[in-house]
């Protein structure tokens, strides 16, 4: 089904706004809330970031997934493009498009955020991805680009394959949705998770010079990993390469 | 398929008593349950009564959602009926359904909460929202409120979505029922988390004149955000604007 | 679709043994496990044997649901019968069986639980139910009694609703066995719950002789929240009187 | 729908090398976050990696489950086979390539471990299973045993019913990856839950002499579990004894 590009990226800016908006979100506002003795935290944890990013993905993909895919990642967008899942005259405008509605998410965070007597988004971290110091668990550059490109590889494996045709058709949304809460689940301390770099960027623009200096890193590994499992999903489970991803 | 309307009513009640009694129900009874020397917490905490919220819409979804919808929420009643999905005559008696069993659904938790000695439904905060001092992490009355609307308006675009007749059929209720977790994984530290006034005066009426007070907040904000995604909505993707929701 | 009783029987057996085993288990075996220091749980608690006994059902509900209907539960039997879902001839033969089973997995599980040197199954609670003194957090009977009545009623709503034959199709297993996640979720720490004979039972026949002596309260209320549902679903919305759950 | 061996081998490596990377991954990198006061877990828990595990046999069944069967595990192929759903010629070239993704997903997440200041594979544990000295908490080999026996039962019952063409179709990697959460949720403090041969030597490759020489425990149980259930099923169920689980 072909709906009219600006209802797509329509889509694809409601879906990317709530994946950064939930997800970071998630993370700022509810990750740590520790009792007054600091003994407990009530708080969501990592399980509970990475849930909430998964969910993000699952709910907007049921909601809007048949509008325009369902990407709301610049590195999905690649991989299904190379996958030969969308046009290439689409990737563009998606891409600025996810971007964008990443930083208008990052905007409102803030906004929000702010409404808390001592925030202070650049002390706070502000939920973004970052290698080294930076590094939730101290986890060097190359660590975290190797896990990146390998968990945005997975990603794409998973998009493209239970979205093919083959595939048991209407559970996509699940299976992609919970594979990011996966990915989360391992790699939030290693790199605080990207997988996507309008999710990165979209809060990076809010917290400071140094989180933005290594922003490039969550640019190149996902969109490395995406490539990879693209051109490998088409070479390897052929038969598919002719359908649409929105399909 | 149009079910009679005491049907539909009985269901709507079901649902949203439910809904209070699950969702608040996990706050009240097990969100904190330290262990005797205070160090560990046993219970829930803000991930699992943000389950619990999602499983109680997810549930009663699959379980009455084909006799009257599944909205169990008066915002989402409004964006239904804004969104051309219900017929104006059934928007107030869902209304008052909805609001009172939330009514009732806070008295049988009182009832219950009671049962155990030196219960005080005040001073436990009896699972109400609230802003500035009765936000649970001391979010100001304009984060709150752009907070419920941003999340009730994300709340609607799911439901609008996942129940338009283009999306995969049949899984709306786990996308419906997961975006309540998620609104909740985000925002029980700002406001506690309301998207519902049903929820929010359910429990309000028993916990003394401070929350009931606040009370106002919970239906202002979530209906803003619900009528604005009702009506952005239909103008966005407006193929589907003559599908009831509860088809 | 009529398999021949045995099967059905050991269907019954399967689901009933993997219930009070994986349910029963997670909280003996995982709930709390703290650090040395005593300081964190790295354990499951609460969140987690709410997961378990949710899943027990979901997973085995799609494994032999089929077969049997999946009830795992006298509660859930009882209700069904007086819905007009299965046979009168039936009731019987699924009592014994449920109850069998979930004594032999109370057995193994004893048995592994004994391979931890100073394991004791009284002093353990050995995840019984209880209340007064036994109540996880002190609740009193009445409150026991009441919302072990309450919480078997939606359960039986979610059941009956879910295998409706007007709902979504093939979804039922996730609804019931997600029902039960949330129906644990709210009442732990108030009964350690049970909402069904055949879980509480299992273990208490095995932990000493104050658990056994409340067994009652958890066959008593189960069957009457049950009854209540199951004789209310049938009179308001009556048009699947005739459907039985298994299909 | 019968693809070819190459296909095939190359869906059981991705699937199998996602459940060692992602489920041991989880485990080695964000099990335990101490914050700097070591008083609370942000880290992820033993409800984070149960989560983890059952993900990533959810989101690769959902992925490559069209094209294998989605077994990523031997004793899953061994019961496969026993229960009639696979050629005997295929189960060698499954083992085979299920055992080699098993050690390189152990490879990368070494290297990829090595990145954070300290790492020691040995001292670390690096996810590996064990009984006795090395049981999470000092369960006996008998134990071990019997849990893994059983747990392994109860997944090829999961696996060879929801997979059965009487169920309900499409929703057999729900049920499966969730069984698989489960069974994590029960075991994971008794023997740091295998279930799976390929898991095991894919982590304990790496972690010093000790774990490997317990390895083969985590051959004999899952093999003998999965044969128990294989065996069982094409008894008790009979009809399906012609379906090839990929179907």
């Amino acid at each position: 089904m072909h709906s009219q590009l600006s209802a797509r990226l329509f889509a694809e800016f409601l879906g990317t706004f709530v994946l950064v908006f939930g997800g970071c979100g998630s993370a700022i506002f509810a990750a740590q809330v520790l009792t007054d003795d600091k003994a407990v935290n009530m708080g969501i944890g990592f399980v509970g970031v990475s849930l909430a990013f998964g969910l993000t993905v699952l709910t907007m993909a049921y909601a809007v997934g048949h509008i325009s895919g369902g990407h709301f990642n610049p590195a999905v967008t690649l991989g299904a493009f190379l996958a030969g899942r969308i046009d290439a005259k689409n990737v563009l405008p998606y891409w600025v498009t996810q971007l964008v509605a990443g930083a208008v998410a990052g905007g409102v965070l803030y906004v929000i955020a702010s409404g808390k007597e001592g925030f202070n988004a650049v002390e706070s971290g502000f939920a973004t991805n970052g290698y080294g110091d930076l590094s939730p668990n101290g986890y060097s550059l190359m660590a975290v680009l190797i896990a990146e490109i390998v968990l945005t590889a997975i990603f794409l494996f998973v998009i493209l394959g239970s979205t093919d045709k083959r595939a048991p058709q209407g559970f996509a949304p699940i299976a992609i949705g919970l594979a990011l809460t996966l990915i989360h689940l391992i790699s939030i301390p290693i790199s605080n998770t990207s997988v996507n770099p309008a999710r990165s960027l979209g809060v990076a623009l809010y917290a400071g010079s140094e989180p933005l200096a290594q922003v490039w890193a969550f640019f190149v590994a996902p969109l490395i990993g995406a490539a990879i499992a693209g051109v490998a999903y088409k070479f390897v489970f052929p038969d598919e390469t002719d359908v649409l991803l929105e399909r």
